[in-house]
């Protein structure tokens, strides 16, 4: 069965085509720019050369129509016909409390992600115009809602309320969410297979280290607790969010600065992280690289971030009471073997022990860095958000047959 | 010598005669609703009956004239002569940055409090006004300031650092300052004496667990990192604050509510916590009871504030990569036989083994309450901020001598 996948944003539009049969990848792009005169689609089919391509795209609807324009082409396509696609499987940031899974695409379910617009104002709107977009493109094709929240909802009460009055959950549903719930649902997935051990019986830390950044404990095969809360700021320290702070901050930064309020939720997710105190940049390969060349900022960025990495696995360790997997992926977890190295040394206490050759290695497998003696075994495993979409997809697709 | 140790609040001021020979109380009491017309004086000399005066009290100096009237009061008095009192020991809740220690009051002190009103604008405004009174009243008798920030301020860069902009660092000093430091320096030492080892030595975390609450991670006989933070909001669950929460709720919640950026900063400071949740109280034992008659909201409300205690100290047992002591303080923490067990029986997976037996005694002792096979040596420290305010100013009045 082929598949497309579609993570549809804003102004973007990313997407794969899979062949489930091996589960390969038969072409990929993106559509950027969406809205301007000069759209720029980059097009990479498997085995042909990669295209790239400048027009006018003024929406979703005309971007799906080029994406499968050239899925089709003579000369840059994979595919002999669209009616070879059988499922598109869609990226959604934000399921709410209704989408515990993912789940087929109906008038209702377009209904309910558009009632979840205001939890996340500037990521549902774009989904859903994606599902729209394949509704007047492919309009016999089945869909299927993959969320990012989706995971989390295994959440206990205690894990996901905040200690603020009830009827603000119960009115607005104000409380943890979390994101990257596909990552962490897939690289746990991976991790048990990878250690030949039900994914039920292990106590894993998940540690998705991106330009976003997010921590989760799981426990029975589910989410237990995770760090993003009511949206991605909370949490760990990322690129350009601030992660956990004092909330009195906000308006006493307001007061100080002069700042509106929308002024300082911007500045707290787009100027802050590493990027403001590293002063340098939110990317950690040139806060790393600074940082061995002795700029002081970019090493105490850097300090500050993986300090605040371990007090979660520690405060996770706590909430499962014990852990026995650590695992790092995304961007920085997968590649940066300083960063690995600094979070684990500092966990020896609890039966962490790295094997520093094995940390050094580049492998894009899912792999052991501990030592055979480290009470808690310790893997990278490169995480695949499209594929855990296009695996959903397929599987709901089948099932509807 | 004979101290007098003054709590300066809003409305109120709270007082201790210390005798430093054997560090005895001579008297203690309370005057209540400053600036009324019914100002209360609730005075207990040691050995004598309380005394409860009724009149009006328009400012913190006719407080402090009240109260030496007491002290030196024929039936009700404990001293011959106000000449008795060699020292005056202040409260001081906040010391910034500039004040790492307890301090001889100059007109320099003076001024560096009143810079720091800002930082404190409810708390550091009625020190100074115990300290004038004192002028006033005893001008010749030294004063000392002691701040409950000032333990804390021994924090490393990454543990007190939020992760925006640095010039929010620089031009406003916004950083995470800790508080109950006189309480966590005061039980660290206890804890300490208590074990007969030197506190240099141990790794210790302190959860000074009253109606506000704070957890503190203590390494080389310093705080290395603290869970309250540029104000008291951050951190724990409390009677009637939020801990920590995702700062974007503060405008969600403006937005859906339509509530000023101060009414969601009062409820998050008043109306939130074990109240919010619990429906019932801010106070753990009419929590615990209604959750022993079956109240599921008061289950829910103690279940999310032991979950986030324990995650704290996760957290910081990860940040100084182990710990061994555990010490449970203040109203809460000395009492609540319930809360200690659910904290600790979470926590077997670092060594954590609590001893039923000696965790239902009653003292007010220091004590044991963990196994004799536990990793950690879990205790109960009675806590006593005056008597620690009260040694620090007999010290730095001595050493001045």
């Amino acid at each position: 069965m082929i598949i497309l996948v579609i993570n549809a944003g804003s102004s973007s539009l990313k997407y794969q085509l899979y062949n489930m049969k091996e589960e390969s990848v038969l072409a990929q792009g993106r559509v950027e720019r969406i809205g301007m005169d000069s759209s720029i689609v980059t097009h990479e089919p498997e085995g042909k050369s990669e295209v790239r391509l400048v027009s006018e795209i003024l929406d979703h609807n005309t971007a799906v129509k080029r994406v499968i324009d050239l899925l089709v082409h003579k000369e840059h396509g994979v595919l002999g016909s669209i009616n070879e696609i059988k499922a598109v499987g869609h990226r959604v940031v934000h399921g709410g409390e209704i989408f515990k899974h993912s789940t087929l695409v109906t008038p209702d379910v377009k209904l309910e992600i558009r009632k979840l617009f205001d939890l996340a104002p500037l990521h549902n709107p774009p989904a859903l115009m994606g599902i729209a977009a394949v509704d007047t493109n492919m309009a016999e094709v089945p869909q299927v809602v993959v969320f990012d929240t989706a995971f989390h909802q295994s959440m206990p009460q205690e894990s996901f309320l905040y200690a603020i009055p009830m009827v603000l959950y119960r009115r607005h549903k104000i409380r943890r969410y979390g994101f990257h719930g596909t990552s962490h649902h897939y690289v746990s997935q991976q991790a048990a297979e990878f250690l030949g051990k039900p994914l039920e019986s292990i106590k894993m830390v998940s540690c998705h280290i991106g330009n976003g950044a997010s921590c989760t404990a799981i426990m029975d095969g589910k989410s237990f607790d995770t760090s993003m809360g009511l949206t991605p700021l909370e949490g760990l320290m990322m690129g350009t969010r601030s992660g956990d702070l004092d909330p009195a901050i906000v308006p006493f930064t307001m007061n100080k600065e002069d700042l509106t309020l929308s002024e300082v939720n911007s500045m707290l997710n787009k100027h802050s992280g590493m990027l403001a105190i590293s002063g340098i940049s939110s990317d950690m390969r040139e806060i790393t690289d600074a940082m061995q060349e002795g700029d002081k900022q970019a090493k105490l960025a850097f300090d500050m971030y993986t300090y605040r990495l371990r007090k979660y696995i520690g405060a996770y360790a706590a909430a499962m009471n014990g852990m026995d997997t650590l695992v790092f992926t995304a961007g920085v977890g997968e590649n940066s073997v300083v960063l690995r190295k600094a979070v684990c040394d500092g966990l020896t206490f609890m039966g962490i022990e790295l094997d520093e050759t094995r940390n050094a290695e580049r492998s894009k497998e899912a792999r052991v860095i501990s030592s055979d003696n480290s009470r808690v075994t310790v893997l990278v495993v490169p995480t695949n958000e499209e594929l855990l979409i296009a695996r959903d997809t397929y599987q709901i697709v089948q099932n509807r047959a």
